[in-house]
C-alpha cells in the first residue's frame, strides 16, 4: 500500500475520472470532467478525511481512497456549478478559465453533474469488502452536499430575503469538511458523530481564514478598506471583528479543533495535523504586517 | 403494507421531499424542492420498478419504495436542469411554469443538484436492513445517471459533432428505464443483469411513441409535414421510417419486451403490465388515422 496520501488521493481520483470515459462516451464532456478535476486545488477535504482514516487505523485502505475521491468529486462539482454566469461568474478557476467559459455552459452544468453521479458510483462500488460502512459513507456524502444540511442549502442561503448565518456557514463552509472528519472515521470503522466536532471547526477556521485573506489582499492591492463587507455582501468574520480579532478568533478555533479530537490510536498526528493546517492557514499575518 | 404501487410512490416521495425541508432549511429552495416534485408526471419509471420489484416478490418493501422514491428525484432533477435556458429555455412543465421561471435560474441549478442528493440519500439511508441489495441499487442509480451510461452522458452526446446514435438513444431515454426494471428486481433480491434487456426495450418504445406523439401533434396543430427532423435536429424514429413504418416498429419493442421477462414468480401479470403500458404508448395511431 503507498502510505503517501497526496499519491493515494490523485490515484483514486484519477482512476473514478477514468472509469466515467470508458468508450462509448461522449468526448467533450469527458474531457471536462478531467479538466473540472485537474491539476486541482491543495485536495485538502480529501487529506482531511486521509489524516483521520490514518488516525483510526486505515484498516480498509480501498474503501477510504474511494471516500476521499468521491469527496474532492463532490468539491469539484460544486466549484464548477458556483461559477456558473448565474452564481458568480467567474472567468477564472485555479488559475485557467472556468469550465463553462473553456467549454459551454451547457457542458458545465452536466460537468458538475456527472461529478456529483460520479461520486457516489465511486463510493457504491468500493463498498463491497465493508457494506455497512459504505452505506454510512455514502449517507454523509448525500447528506452534506445536500438540502439541509450540505452545500445546496449553503448556496439556498443566499436566495434567502433572511439568512440564518449559523446554518448558512455550517452548510456553505462547515459542510464539507464535517464530511472529511466523519468520512475519515467511518471508512476505518469508527462512529461518525464524534468527529463532527472536528469537521465544523476546521471549516469555521477555513472560513475565518478565508475572509482575513480577502480582506488583506484588498488592502494590499486595491486600497480598500480592510474589514469591509465583501461585494456579494456574504458576512465576515473581519468586518465583525477586524483583522486582529479575526487572527486571535482563528487561533480559538484551531486550539478547540485539536482539543475536540476524539480519542483514537493516531490522536497525536492528527493534533500535529490540525497545528500544520494552522501554520498554513495563518501566513495571513505577516502579509498583513507588511500592509 | 400498502399495496397500491401509485400510493407507495407518491408517499414515499413525499416523505423524501418532506425530510429535504427539516428545519432549519433556505425555504425558497425547499419549496421550489416540492414545485419540482409534485403533482408529477404519470411516475412511469417508478411505476415499472414497482411492477417488476412486484413480480420478483417485494420482499423488502421499504427498500423498493426507497428505490422508486429515488428514481423519480432523478427524473425530476434531470427535467429540472434539461428546462434551463441554456439547454432546452423550456417555459412550461407538466402544465406549470418551470422552475427557472417560478423561482430563477440559481434556484433551479441547485433544485437539480438537491435532488440528485437527495436520490442517493433517500436509498442510502433505507437500505440497512439490506446492505447488499442497497449498494447494488445505489451503483445502479449512480451508472444509469452520470457518465458515460446515464442520463448526463444523454444530455452530453448532443454536444458532440458525430453522435453515436446506439449510445445516445441508450443512454439520454433508455438509462432511466433500465435502471427502473434492473432496480425493481434487485430491490427483492434479484440479479440485475438479466433485467437489463426489458428495461432498454420499454425505454425504446417510449422514444419511438414520443417521436410519434411529436410528428402526429405537428401535423394535426402546426400542419408540418408529417416525419420531419424535430427542431433540435435530433434523430426521429418517423423520420427514418414514416409513421406507419414507426407504429410496426413500436409493436415490435413491446413485443420483444414482453418475451425478454426474465423468468420470475409473477412474470404473467409484468407482461400485462407491459401490454396495458403498450395500449397507453398506442393512442397515437387513432389520433394518426382521424389527421
Amino acid at each position: 500500500m503507498n502510505s503517501d496520501p497526496k499519491a493515494r488521493i490523485d490515484a483514486a481520483l484519477t482512476q473514478a475520472v477514468r472509469n466515467a470515459a470508458r468508450q462509448p462516451a461522449p468526448s467533450r464532456l469527458a474531457s471536462a470532467l478531467d479538466y473540472a478535476t485537474t491539476p486541482g486545488g491543495a485536495r485538502i477535504r480529501p487529506t482531511i478525511l486521509m489524516s483521520v482514516n490514518g488516525a483510526c487505523g486505515d484498516d480498509q485502505p480501498q474503501l477510504a481512497d474511494a471516500a476521499a475521491a468521491a469527496l474532492e468529486l463532490m468539491h469539484c462539482a460544486s466549484l464548477v456549478h458556483d461559477d456558473l454566469p448565474c452564481f458568480d461568474d467567474a472567468d477564472m478557476r485555479r488559475g485557467k478559465a472556468a469550465v463553462h467559459r473553456a467549454y459551454s455552459q451547457p457542458l458545465a452544468v452536466l460537468t458538475g453533474d456527472s461529478l456529483i453521479m460520479l461520486a457516489f458510483e465511486t463510493l457504491a462500488r468500493a463498498a463491497d469488502a465493508a457494506p455497512s460502512r459504505g452505506l454510512e459513507l455514502l449517507r454523509i456524502l448525500a447528506t452534506r452536499s445536500g438540502m439541509p444540511m450540505g452545500i445546496c442549502a449553503g448556496q439556498g442561503w443566499e436566495s434567502e430575503d433572511k439568512i440564518d448565518l449559523r446554518a448558512y456557514h455550517m452548510s456553505k463552509t462547515g459542510a464539507l469538511f464535517i464530511a472529511a472528519t466523519q468520512m475519515g472515521a467511518v471508512a476505518a470503522g469508527q462512529e461518525a458523530e464524534p468527529w463532527e466536532e472536528l469537521g465544523a471547526r476546521i471549516g469555521e477556521a477555513f472560513q475565518v481564514a478565508d475572509d482575513l485573506r480577502d480582506a488583506l489582499y484588498d488592502a494590499e492591492t486595491l486600497g480598500k478598506p480592510v474589514g469591509q463587507d465583501d461585494l456579494h455582501g456574504r458576512p465576515s468574520a473581519v468586518a465583525e471583528l477586524g483583522v486582529d480579532g479575526a487572527i486571535r478568533r482563528l487561533k480559538d478555533i484551531l486550539s478547540g479543533a485539536i482539543a475536540s479530537i476524539p480519542a483514537c490510536p493516531g490522536e497525536a498526528a492528527l493534533a500535529h495535523m490540525v497545528r500544520a493546517y494552522a501554520e498554513r492557514l495563518t501566513p495571513v499575518a505577516p502579509a498583513h504586517s507588511r500592509a
